[in-house]
């Protein structure tokens, strides 16, 4: 863990000197020391400039800036520069160019634009990983390795045509097999020979966003993209290591990015780093859930806040400036759910191209006095104050909501039964419900241990990988509680239907079955109506989108619809399985029901909030030897107050002791430590 | 016709045994024969399945599934599998491969994939047709084959480019023609050699959905593309006549499908079939229409209905389920139009790929116990019971309304005078106001022979072919009434403008010149002022989207604009010729203006309805054996009553006789056999 | 000039004989007459009729109709027929065709279709307009030389690469001058070799409409494709001029049309003419804005309207008529505003292909007796006997709204702040204030001397060219007003912004430091709070889309910012500065505000409307001769009236005084000639 090797968080971002002269490298050297920075990424662009040709490496000014910066107290996050490769490299090599999915060779361009599966690109993004690392194996400025940059894309050219069908034969052995999986009789498709499979794209199966005519062969492109990426990363990942067996290496990753299983490359970061960029109009609670999804990538390990803006982006459709405190509110919600580093995008602002007008520490005017530069100095200061006192501490949740990638890919390829349905929306409506009451959760995926957790939430669980269904069998067996919504179990890791009733393997735990799928117009509503009161719940609530038509099997039937020729049909049911239970959601409802139904829930299971909060006030919590660090953020823009209920807690920012009723600011900030109970 | 081999409407549809084992083949039979199904559309994907490669070909599957079905009284509907090449083929000969609009060579996937001018595709295509039909020819078991599979798509290959260049030398004779044709010394497009004409595409000469610079050149391009798949077709048909004379060739077609002129293909099949998917938002009585349009293409003969959902489809937005009876309601009114069989797509549900949730007969749970098969099998015994007696019954109209795809094609490329022109809305508009009234109406073609009707409509004849202006004449001339609208009489088959003013061909005819067409912004209207009441026709009623400014040249005056700068301008002319009249309506006007227009004519005319009901029950007759049958359709949700007026009526699924006011449920049916008066 | 070879306006227009029979011929001969018309633009699109191959010429039939036409008194416009190149060139010479920014090669079609860099097309267009030349040099009846045809279109083709890259050479000399001017050190673009750089597409770094992940790139091109397609009108130009030294050579250019730079266009050619085809939203303010901008293309001099419609376009998506006397109204309003001629689009209206739909002086039905051809022919009447009393007249304006066609692709790719940031039409709400008054106003350009002005409007100045802020800071130092907004002074003329404190080049003379530039939601809202009032001006206006957080360095605080964390910073500013004053406009206002602030700043520079009228009613004038033409225009449909306060006027269209209060009807004109004070 990088956090132990110094004593507080570290605090920096992304630079990039190379577009300056050296008098402005001086300048910079002083206004970190002013915004109290002590780390910097360089090298993320500089492939081009390092490496002008085949043979040719450069590093004397690398070199020098990272001297320059360990003289100064700065420590650096280096990257290996390969999200980008150079013109030379596109002209001499046209395979490091990808084909996009209407068949379209790339130019020299733009930035993550080199094929996967290239095996220019392999060669010398390998090289150059390994001549940084031969170079600076032993420079004692160099605190984590940064291998390339938020990778990301797809690509069909010849070279992922062949890697794909080699891929495939690795996992299916057969070609038999393959049109089992894939279910090739349907629509002629039978193969006889693997040179006859195509990458699927908009020139063969796809078409539109999220259209395929193959669910099951699209779907294995998809892992296979995400492979033939984990694989250059594991290239460089490893020439970095044969150098420096304990260095730290990592990648910036991107939240709910859905290109890439995240929880499949995690296995191979040495930390978690992830770049964080809410537009104007998303929910804290969803910045919130990717912190949390970050931090479960790797079981609960804190991870680095690689990027945000000081203030302002420049590719939304309207940047608008964060308002004054927001950085640091945002900055302190990402260490409240695991952050052990605070890092923006960009120490200095770029002079041209496509990022100029994106905010940065040091903005175009160049000096100190500017709105933003203060911000980032003051929770400069407050960091170095704040020391390390939660540094490596972690997150501790009853409640664990499963998140899948593969499952993502697979729903939102499905052709019907509505184009509605959004996986990550659908995660986000449970998780923002949780979110609301201060309840702490994990973000975990198919492969986490459940036994740790009181309650599992897995909203449509449209894919049950094998032996999955037998595990949360055994997890309600011994007293767990699981919920899972509409569109779930219905197909297996090939997308293959569970044939024998829906939800598939998971009705035997669920004691139901769903005879049809009904989908609704967005402007057409069912009702949930309560057979009785449920905790807060009672009388009726609104749901819609996709609608389960349900027998129950042995579960209770706790509501019905109210409406439609299924009235009186169950929608909500709670099956006894073992010493726990298992809920299911026919339908997707609005939120209120969803709070009432997770609060009773979470209730019966003892689990609490971290604090009572106003809405708009989040309280959440990490814990470090025997001690609880309460972060409670105000979202909103006036004061709010919330009552401690008998807590004696420190805020650490202002160094007070705070019992009974408590004031928080307009986007104000407190960190309370109390003694854990 | 195939109806005369089967005491009663044939039952069954698409099935796809070859995605599944034996022991599930034999629990469809017993299925099957629970639902009443006679007949099994097979073979219809199975190409790849069939023949490996260039030279093998495997039909032991196909001998023991066709035997099977027969020996439990199922008879096979034998599709030509051509519809999908393999992907062996694909990869061995890429010219089976299209090369879409946007000039992208595909590569294997999807189905509809074939290029039709491809010599592989129609080797091939031929060969295993060819086969079959060899194969089969003495089978009892094969009632109709099914040539390949909802045929459609375009292609822009060098083959194709080549055979267009063809196909214009036969139909031009000299590049001078065609330089005529198309007006070419517009635009500096003079040829002087026929391989300097390209396909137009949106490399050449088209951009976006319906836009084109060369008119005459799209034109012709729709032709030959419809006529090249035709080709592809007639192989096949040919093919199979050569061993089986006698047998009954169709192909699945499918209601307004714009890209192919069937009333050219069903010049060449031997049964009119399609595939009825109304959307969610379908009007029945476009559905009506559609059917209508289908009866039409043989000139009255019935049809197939080859295809239907039992409940949902899958590639809407939103699949909503097929409400209780709703199925039911659906067939009988396919069969109430001409219909002589009554088939799904599909028997049992796909377990995997892109219709896997599309409904079938059999779900993926696997049994009798849903509702959708309860339907299913209510509907087979009810069509047992009710036997032949609707068997090759008729429809006899009085009202024609023209329909022309070469119209259709030429309307909707025309760069001006407004985007809002749909010709197939145009069309059910006036089809629509029948429809209300239960007029029965047969949709026509260019080809049709007009003197067994009284009332002629043709909306929207922007084409006039070679002859048909005279056609009208004579048809006015001899006493028949003739309804067109604005937007008619402007171009020849060319799509070359008739000079010396509009309406061109039928200005003598109908008695008007228009001098101008303005194009009325969405949300800008006129209005239509009859200069006296006629019928229930008083006032003012709106029109819009364009409005004609007429000159009268002998034509009554029946209404003028009201408003704008033509206000006091004719909009609605009636023009005595001959016998008869013809009606121009010059503007688009609201339903209300359309209903009491047709109402007064049919009236004029003696044109009964065949009942009066209220809104939403529809009635429609078929006529065999100076019967009457009177199908009564109530497509609202609640019951409704009618009055029988003295008809003494014998509901045929009922068996009870009924007279007087009678009741008919929500969703319900009745057939009513009545003697013809 | 042209306009001193006729005693009058020369009115006709687009004439395409070559798609008509001899017969027509001469009845187009006969209707010209009656209609006035006494020029005629022929060959626009003939070159495919007149060069049947590369050796061979055929200017029989053009001969003919030129001789023709003299004979009956009506002079020919002569246009080189490049703007579309043979289908047998396009065969043989496939560099003719573009590559789009798609990177497809097209294929034969449409118009505007020649790649600018093709050695084919340079050779072939240049001999035919060389041909035209020498053929036509003494013929009497030739007047003007219009070279190709609405010129515009990009390509990105290997020529077009190559060229590109010799281009680029020519300006940066080096290619360390040319990483420098883009930045390239962002994203590893560093350039090695010329051979390395490649054309920015959506291949390389262009998505989207105005997406780019280079703006230095992005511009290079746009200036390069501008200058290719100036290099192919110049080898015509020359080749023209070689034989005729002391023709008059234009093309038809297109208003505010974004691909070509029309002020480095302009110098190269002898009369600017050009093609209004207003929409039917577009306000009758823009379409005087882009008279304007043509008559300010060579700095007042009076231009050639080219091409309107009599009535109806095709290719908008509703294409209305035009009312009665619009055409007029607006033939008057684009001589009002600099125009010489009045030319239509077209003589006869064609039979077939996508503008058969376009109006014409000689509609579909041939014959004179029309709406349209009585307005042409009575406005030919009109212009016969108003003479040549306002040819060559002069506009005189004291104020000035800079224009830049390199600042507009700037502005518009540009990633961030907004989307909502359109250029054309900043610039057209401080035109349209200036117009609702009647103040006359100047379109310049960055190279226009400035001292004759008293006011100089500059929206939006975001790119400041190499000493263009000198130009500025000299106009005010010397008493001139100058007024600029937002998103001025951020970048030079390689998009790189000016470091230091925006708005950079312009602070000194502004007093003024943009800190920060907030991007509003477009339903968020602030206000503009005076803090005395100014004029009319008092209280709070809305603002929005950017928000400039100002520090005046010197400037006077007009308004502060009325809400958000800004609240009390300066929006609007005014700096003395020499003798003169610097305003900045720092959000994006309300019309009433800018009425308000523009009507204080001409009030206080003594700049006087041309007459004070009604809304809806424009007054224009011209000088000539110490005499005033006030062309008063009524584009409402009702009638208006205005007092002439003390004016004593002479209606040149009626030949009446008037004085005092004065009625103009609805869409009526008068030209007043007065006096000049």
């Amino acid at each position: 863990m990088i956090s132990s090797k110094l004593p507080k968080m570290f605090y920096g971002g992304d630079y990039n000197p190379e577009q300056w002269d050296e008098a402005t490298h001086q300048e910079d050297l002083r206004m970190f020391k002013l915004a109290g920075i002590d780390i910097a990424t360089l090298n993320v662009f500089s492939w081009a400039l390092i490496q002008p040709d085949e043979v040719t490496y450069n590093f004397e000014q690398l070199d020098q800036l990272i001297n320059n910066l360990y003289e100064s107290g700065i420590y650096t996050c280096l990257a290996t520069s390969t999200a980008a490769h150079p013109a030379w490299m596109a002209k001499k090599y046209p395979d490091v160019l990808r084909v996009d999915a209407d068949g379209r060779k790339r130019k020299f361009g733009g930035r993550h634009n080199s094929c996967p599966n290239s095996p220019t690109y392999r060669k010398y993004s390998e090289a150059i990983a390994d001549k940084l690392a031969e170079r600076y194996k032993d420079h004692p400025g160099i605190l984590v390795w940064h291998v390339s940059n938020e990778y990301g894309g797809d690509c069909y050219c010849e070279n992922c045509e062949a890697a794909f069908r080699v891929w495939l034969k690795k996992r299916y052995g057969t070609i038999d097999q393959v049109n089992k999986a894939w279910n090739t009789n349907f629509w002629g498709h039978t193969f006889y020979d693997w040179d006859e499979i195509v990458l699927p794209s908009n020139l063969s199966e796809h078409w539109g966003d999220n259209n395929s005519t193959f669910q099951g062969i699209s779907l294995d492109y998809s892992r296979f993209n995400s492979d033939s990426i984990l694989d250059c990363y594991l290239l460089e990942y490893n020439a970095i290591k044969k150098h420096i067996p304990n260095s730290v290496v990592t990648t910036n990753l991107m939240g709910f990015f859905k290109q890439l299983d995240y929880f499949k490359w995690a296995k191979h970061m040495d930390i978690v780093s992830w770049d964080s960029y809410p537009g104007l109009t998303t929910p804290v609670s969803f910045t919130a859930m990717a912190h949390d999804l970050m931090r479960g990538l790797k079981d609960g390990q804190p991870f680095m806040l690689m990027e945000q803006t000081p203030s302002q982006q420049n590719w939304q459709a309207y940047n608008s400036l964060k308002r004054p405190n927001v950085m640091r509110l945002w900055s302190y919600q990402s260490v409240a759910h695991g952050a052990d580093t605070v890092m923006f995008f960009q120490l200095r602002r770029s002079v041209g191209a496509c990022e100029k007008f994106h905010g940065a520490v040091i903005e175009h005017v160049g000096h100190e006095n500017t709105r933003v530069f203060r911000e980032v100095s003051q929770l400069g200061q407050e960091l170095q104050q704040l020391g390390d006192r939660t540094l490596d501490a972690t997150v501790e949740s009853k409640v664990a909501i499963l998140f899948d990638w593969e499952n993502w890919w697979a729903v939102e390829k499905s052709s019907g039964p509505t184009v509605s349905l959004n996986y990550v929306e659908q995660v986000h409506k449970y998780y923002a419900s949780f979110f609301r009451r201060n309840v702490q959760v994990d973000i975990i995926s198919v492969d986490s241990d459940l036994s740790k957790y009181d309650l599992v939430v897995a909203p449509v669980l449209y894919m049950v990988k094998p032996g999955y269904a037998a595990k949360l069998e055994e997890f309600v067996q011994n007293g767990g509680t699981f919920v899972t919504t509409f569109f779930s179990g219905i197909v297996n890791e090939t997308d293959l239907v569970t044939l024998g009733g829906y939800p598939g393997e998971l009705r035997k735990l669920l004691g139901i079955w769903a005879e049809e799928i009904d989908a609704l117009h967005p402007e057409h509503r069912n009702k949930i109506v309560m057979k009785d009161s449920l905790g807060k719940l009672n009388g009726s609530y609104e749901c819609g989108m996709l609608c389960d038509l349900l027998h129950s099997e042995g579960a209770d039937v706790i509501a019905e619809y109210g409406e439609d020729f299924y009235q009186g049909m169950p929608v909500i049911t709670r099956n006894t399985f073992g010493k726990g239970e298992a809920w299911y959601i026919g339908s997707d409802p609005e939120d209120s029901f969803i709070d009432g139904l997770l609060e009773q829930i979470t209730a019966d299971k003892g689990i609490q909030p971290v604090l009572d909060t106003p809405a708009g006030v989040e309280a959440s919590a990490r814990y470090k030897d025997g001690k609880q660090f309460i972060f409670v953020m105000n979202h909103n823009a006036e004061t709010e107050s919330y009552d401690l209920k008998g807590l004696e807690a420190h805020d650490l920012l202002t160094d007070t002791r705070l019992s009974g009723s408590v004031d928080i600011e307009g986007r104000g900030v407190q960190i309370l430590e109390v003694n854990k109970a």
